[in-house]
């Protein structure tokens, strides 16, 4: 498939992995762009500037085709020092970057410097219009749906994903409630050049994360998330497990975040994943949980996913438009 | 365009008008349907059987195409002997009902027994399922960006489309945040296999509300729309005026429905349909208002979606195919 995402990326398929803390590692990222997709490493992942370098190294070993790294900025309660991670992923090469978080204003300058193409990931059009002045190649726009921080103003992709390809010039992919074939094909109806995908990619054989949690993801419906941080405007949603559901209980009370950050601890995250109980920590996951089904290589889905989009446009709306 | 949608109920394009309460008169239900698309007049817009009887009268002289009657149950305040309304619509001929509200099941003997076919609204797959068990014919599931109420589980349409379509049999409408082509084509890739739009006919020559109210949601943006009554489990997305603004005030101090009442009367809304003063009442309108930026008449309205509809199939999509 041909997009103006996939041309100006030089992939396969107009489908990215969503950059995931503690999931983007080299192995996944390479095995989603072996697999065709724009697999995505996140940079804070590793722990320190010597290992992002390695990690970058590790990825372009298995893989010779494009990958990107994920920036997140200033969401992260460490104090970190972004433009030393800018300054390891310019000198390693990277062509495509995706930041998240606040602007990456501050960075544009270096990474236009070293060639790099960048992909902003956003909430809200007024965001979007902000990052093209300020010169970020693609949006990516995340929609009510998502994982993770769906912002304040809780608007579903399908009003938000034409709204902000209307909006603005250069290309606009699709983020969140997306995980298969129909959500891909809705997407590119809506305007979007391609589609970001992580809950989806979270449920592969080569997500670094406990067959556990997989399959909880596999067996969960639509309705299992909930929002929550909402008070303390940095809404997050998450797997409704009963510490999801203990934070909602404590902000509903009116506590402050201090009250709940024992419960959110990466610690506690990181025990969800390695040991496969979902009720151990917070559990990133979007609704579209409630359409995965199946536990996959990256390469089966991407071909999934391909031939089923194949199927809905010259089968489903072929029959539809000669009725 | 041929869908299960059109070839049941008869229709030349997969559109219908959604019921929409003061809203659905003869006028526009006839003319929705003269367009191509099925036309709902709301049965509870009149006050009396006597007018329902004559309004449905009224419409079947303005079109020769199908029409259906809507009938939302147990959500308005007033005493109603819905017996009386299923017997006038049973009598009256017509053939396709749209029900919403509380489970047609009551009704379904009767709606069968005149070879009626029924289209229950409902948000949420568990309902949908309850809905096909029952008999009704066509399940039009209605996602968190619709207007109105969207109930409590707050799913967009991205991923509740699907997971509906998926679970059902029966074919499925998709409604709420759908304006345009771009909606329709995303709804049948998403396995829908027609579309429901309220607000967008709403905003059409031939509604009967005030020009200034449609020129405020050919002027809204996407974020313009606020949820209230979530307090009372009654969750409704309106138009975010003042009044709207008021109620959340109220909710979020704790106050009860008594004291709100005033507020959303239907005198006030009425007032603020027949004068065009957006804050004179509470108005029901989705997200979508933000994707609508013209006053069409109905068959402006359809003509355009389904020429655009063919424009992204036939033209961005093959493009996109063959590379």
């Amino acid at each position: 498939m041909k997009t103006r995402i996939t041309e100006m990326l030089g992939i396969e398929t107009p489908i990215i992995c969503g950059g995931m803390m503690r999931v983007g590692t080299a192995e996944l990222a390479a095995a989603a762009s072996n697999a065709g997709a724009l697999g995505v490493m996140t940079a804070l992942t590793q722990p320190t500037l010597e290992g992002l370098e390695a990690e970058i190294e590790k990825c372009r070993s298995l893989t010779d085709k494009p990958f990107a790294v994920n920036l997140t900025v200033g969401v992260v309660a460490t104090e970190i020092n972004y433009d030393d991670y800018v300054d390891v992923i310019c000198r390693s090469g990277v062509k495509i970057v995706e930041t998240a978080g606040r602007s990456p204003e501050p960075f544009m300058d270096a990474f236009k410097a070293h060639g790099i193409k960048v992909i902003h990931k956003c909430v809200a059009v007024r965001h979007a219009l902000k990052s093209e002045r300020i010169g970020v190649d693609v949006v990516s726009i995340d929609g009510f749906e998502c994982a993770g921080h769906p912002g304040e103003a809780d608007v579903g992709g399908l009003v938000l994903f034409p709204a902000a390809a209307q909006a603005l010039k250069i290309p606009v992919v699709a983020s969140g409630g997306i995980a298969d074939a129909r959500g891909l094909v809705a997407a590119l109806a809506l305007g979007a050049e391609g589609i970001n995908m992580g809950s989806r990619f979270m449920v592969t054989q080569e997500a670094p994360i406990h067959e556990g949690i997989k399959q909880k993801i596999v067996e969960m419906d639509e309705t299992q998330t909930r929002l929550i941080f909402r008070s303390y405007r940095n809404t997050a949603r998450v797997y409704k497990n009963s510490i999801a559901d203990k934070v909602a209980e404590i902000e509903a009370a009116g506590g402050d975040f201090g009250q709940v950050h024992h419960l959110v601890s990466g610690q506690n995250q990181e025990k969800a994943w390695s040991t496969g109980d979902i009720e151990a920590g917070m559990v990133t996951v979007g609704m579209c949980g409630g359409l995965i089904n199946d536990i996959p290589t990256c390469k089966e889905l991407i071909h999934n996913i391909m031939s089923e989009a194949d199927q809905i446009i010259n089968d489903r709306f072929a029959s539809m438009m000669t009725g």
